[in-house]
């Protein structure tokens, strides 16, 4: 293989793909970039055998060929690299790179070693909104499960039904469900995408500018396509709970606050809670104001009071502060809405600019 | 106890002296602030037995006293809070701190368990323009030891005769001296500041936009004041080794080169010698030309070639990457001058801004 690429091309591509690179794997091979030069078109590949990534760029391509490198040395080399455009050229395993102030020579491996990344299946794809589909991953990406106690909820839940799409998350302390109305109807199907994929889509959608996104499933696997970059992924197997029953029906307490005040309040007691077990903080929900206590700990104790337009009576509940402070970091509302039955049923968190995402906290136990 | 602080002014104030406190001390009472009121002036102060930082802020005084308390909770605690003033209240071993919004109790230890910091010695201070001094500490503070096998290795040395000030570092692999002139001629004095007092000196120095600061030496104790804030260190003890002997005399290979073109050779060549024993790059002056060659190692070699103007001659000397690297952060020169004798003396880096720093690296042995 012999190729010339503009510098700025190759660092984007490596900034693509080399995030998904294995740094402590045990197959030397998942810790370095695929680089294909075929039919006038380069492809970078990288795998962590969960999720695949492929991007292409353009360059010049003298001799066709491919070869894998190393993804840290050879980052490092094209980011401290300032010079116009690198040739890569492959001798055996090895690669000799070539600017005009700089040479390299890098140990590679060959590219049949390589697992494959799957191919994109031949199906009709879905395709949703950009900006819309990115905004609504994060909403519900603060709340899978980050163990595999439970395989299924470690991942995102998406569901399309006609012209629906229904994403949800939950660690079963919290649960996050957004619903997007899509263009046109798609087929149905219900995915449970593993949230280590959603979170590099989203790293991958946010420095994209393209307008759209392209699912296609099939076979237990997913891809996600991007202009020219195909992100493949298996889907994780297993039936989602049945989390709907989850969410109050309805609401006897509304409380209105503002939502710069809330997120300092909660910080604040979180800071003394830290000592307790699940991070615990205590709302009480006032006349017309609530208070955020830290349960006391050895280190001392706080209390916040904000002011807050309530409804329907007063309450006492008990939340972990990270899983509030998890909702908030995600909305942009100046004004955010709690919705409470008593202090032992779920507590319901919207947005209201937002009527279409819904985001539920069981409560801990209140300490007598 | 009782005082009322502005917010911004206890910020200020954790600011300064809060990263001095020991976060694995095995003493609890050197985690803490020690903050007393006394004839309406409020003193904060943090120790880590070696260095010692007390800084003043206004405030309302409603009651003398003192306390300490935990410097990582406390600093949560006026950092996340936006409220105007913050009242502090003793009662016993805890405060309760109050603000608009905001109410704690912090648990904290009685002042008398906190360590004596010294007084500032009463003696003739050393004047020095506090810009001048941040930018001459800056270009030797990278060249001490950062192990203690040689105690006085660890610190800077500081000579004052007549008008003259020198600073001097060196880790026995390479060395870095810079000469000031002082406004008027102090006493005589030798001394080894450790490193660590001079990284606090510097962040501290930072920040403040006083135009001179304060030196006083006396019974292997250095005091520094900034403005109300005083910053208190033990001397290391021992005799400085007579370093002049190190830089030599006189050049025959004098190479002049751009300084960002030799931060990416430098760079670029490095990355390759990771692998290698003391990060080993080999410098070959050519003609017209310097070459940064890295040792070949099992993931690859590189090799930048830059312009250079030479006089006296061609040479291959081998140097730790980071030595160099080092010296080039701490300049803000365009062109830097390199001057060599052979491949085995020690090398001599300038900056031509400034004729009065000079920074020697020690050759490593050509490799075969």
């Amino acid at each position: 293989m012999k190729v010339t690429i503009l510098q700025s091309n190759i660092a984007k591509v490596l900034g693509t793909t080399s995030r998904v690179v294995g740094s402590r794997t045990t197959l030397p091979v998942l810790s370095n970039i695929l680089i294909k030069a075929e039919k006038g078109k380069i492809k970078f590949s990288a795998t962590d055998l969960e999720v695949g990534i492929t991007t292409g760029t353009i360059g010049k391509v003298d001799e066709e060929g491919e070869i894998t490198l190393p993804a840290k040395l050879l980052s490092d080399f094209v980011m401290n690299n300032k010079d116009e455009s690198i040739e890569i050229k492959t001798e055996g395993t090895a690669a000799e790179l070539k600017s005009s102030h700089f040479e390299a020579k890098i140990q590679g491996i060959a590219a049949e070693e390589f697992p494959t990344i799957p191919e994109v299946p031949n199906a009709e794809p879905i395709i949703i909104d950009k900006s819309l589909f990115v905004e609504s991953l994060k909403k519900v990406a603060v709340a899978p499960a980050t163990d595999e106690t439970r395989p299924v909820l470690a991942g995102i839940y998406m569901v399309i039904d006609d012209d629906n799409l229904t994403l949800a998350a939950t660690d079963s302390y919290r649960l996050a469900e957004k619903k997007i109305k899509l263009k046109s109807k798609f087929a149905s199907v219900k995915m449970i995408v593993p949230s280590r994929t959603i979170n590099e889509v989203l790293r991958i959608l946010s420095g994209k500018s393209d307008a759209e996104i392209k699912i296609i499933s099939a076979d237990s696997q997913i891809s996600f396509l991007i202009g020219d970059t195909h992100i493949a992924s298996r889907l994780i197997e297993g039936s989602y709970p049945n989390y709907v029953n989850i969410i109050p029906a309805s609401s006897k307490i509304t409380v209105k606050t503002k939502h710069s005040e809330l997120v300092s309040a909660v910080k604040m007691s979180s800071l003394f809670a830290k000592d307790t077990a699940n991070n615990n903080v205590k709302m009480m929900v006032g006349k017309s104001d609530l208070s955020i206590l830290s349960a006391a700990s050895q280190a001392g104790s706080a209390k916040s009071k904000i002011e807050a337009e309530v409804s329907g009576g007063e309450l006492g509940i008990s939340f972990n502060a990270r899983y509030i402070l998890d909702f908030l970091n995600v909305i942009s509302d100046d004004k955010v809405t709690l919705q409470f039955n008593d202090g032992t049923t779920a507590g319901v968190f919207r947005s209201e600019k937002d009527p279409d995402y819904v985001y539920i906290i069981m409560p801990l136990k209140l300490e007598s």
